[in-house]
């Protein structure tokens, strides 16, 4: 089972592409769309929306998540074993809300071009590089096979709302706001 | 084989979560979107649009719909038979075209808490309650083990033409308008 | 595996009723979108988004394209074997990339009202005529079955970009805008 999620919205090629790639390489893979209208490039509306659900699905899902303004830069492609929980996608701060919450995390930088698609583009990494990580993923290869341990990964830190005992007022941090209540 | 149909739209984690409840409890489960678009809490478009293709769906398919305006009050939630369809969803009027069409209808009042999720939210009945009752039903579960069977289910009138034989004039209501024709 | 592409939008009945006819003739078939958001009777934006992706699938792979502003005209169904890929949809030009592409095409007029729903409606061809078609496709009906070859099928010219050795400019005409970079 493999989660998308991306900025990509829903009127292009870009998402078929995606899921065109991962059924090439496992074609009963089963596909399940989060979301795809994340706002463009928005790394913390992303990783919160993942955080939000991503523990609702069963044990050893993979969690493709694409929301990616380096794309073609030096920020590395990652796959993160989190607790029972599998993730493939950008190393920027997008899963930092599954860092924050799963006690066991290990992230491995996929620098292991045969797990990859043949000439990837500069600009389209979804489909190049993340959709087959995760295709490969679901065939049973495992994380460490796509190249070394990392620890220096990106994470935000997570606002915490505190109480203030003597004046009783909580101070927070609107940290997302729903489209519809 | 579930369908499912919300006014979630698809920009946040809600239909996700509702997908991951179902999924753990059922992982080969189908799910098959009928629409998230439908306009927030309008259960005669809700009503409407389901109305106007369940019959497309194969014998045995479950029909999740959850527009729910009184998410949290005394509404009760409900499972369907219908002919050899099964409905989940708030007894709103939601299923009102299903009633009006099927001569077979037997509705039970879901009251059993077990076939929840343990301490379900005030607000979320689609992720807590409904969707454990559609994964449930798929897993063969007979509705009548969810809660007592209802005859006082609510269900709006469906406005039907008149033809005048004198003046030759025929009255109707709109009911529905689509987005694109 | 059968992928659908649309301008039917995803806030109305229009998609489900397609997948439910799919899914009543075929119940495992594996459907996938491309998109539902081409603008309204945009052939060229479809063509081109079709093009764009379809090789990214696996060889088999049925592609149901229905962007149809001749509904209920004399325009023809066809099913076209296209190397290893298949495609069912209006004979209007959608599938010229298709046409560019692959060496090996043949087209099929399907004529045989035993491979469509009975009664078909005049302005719903996508659930009464391409939706069975592909059905039976995927249930392995060979596309001579459908009716007859033809060869004067409907394609648009595909503008190449023209480089001037002399002047060192190139010329092209913009052929498609993507709604997010």
């Amino acid at each position: 089972m493999i989660t998308l999620l991306t900025d990509f919205g829903t009127t292009d090629y870009f998402v078929p592409a995606v899921k065109g790639v991962i059924l090439t390489l496992q074609p009963n893979a089963q596909l399940i769309d989060l979301t795809h209208d994340i706002p463009a490039q928005d790394i913390h509306h992303a990783a919160f929306t993942l955080g939000a659900c991503y523990r609702n699905f069963p044990p050893g899902t993979i969690h493709l998540a694409v929301v990616d303004p380096g794309v073609g830069s030096t920020r590395r492609p990652i796959v993160v074993q989190a607790g029972r929980h599998f993730f493939v996608g950008p190393d920027n701060g997008l899963f930092s809300f599954v860092y924050a919450r799963e006690p066991h995390v290990r992230v491995y930088h996929a620098t292991r071009a045969e797990f990859h698609r043949p000439q990837p583009s500069a600009t389209f990494h979804g489909r190049d590089i993340f959709a087959p990580l995760a295709a490969w993923l679901v065939r049973g290869i495992h994380p460490a096979s796509f190249g070394p341990v990392i620890t220096d990964y990106i994470r935000f830190a997570i606002p915490q709302p505190q109480a203030d005992a003597q004046t009783k007022i909580i101070t927070g941090e609107v940290i997302h706001m729903t489209a519809r209540i």
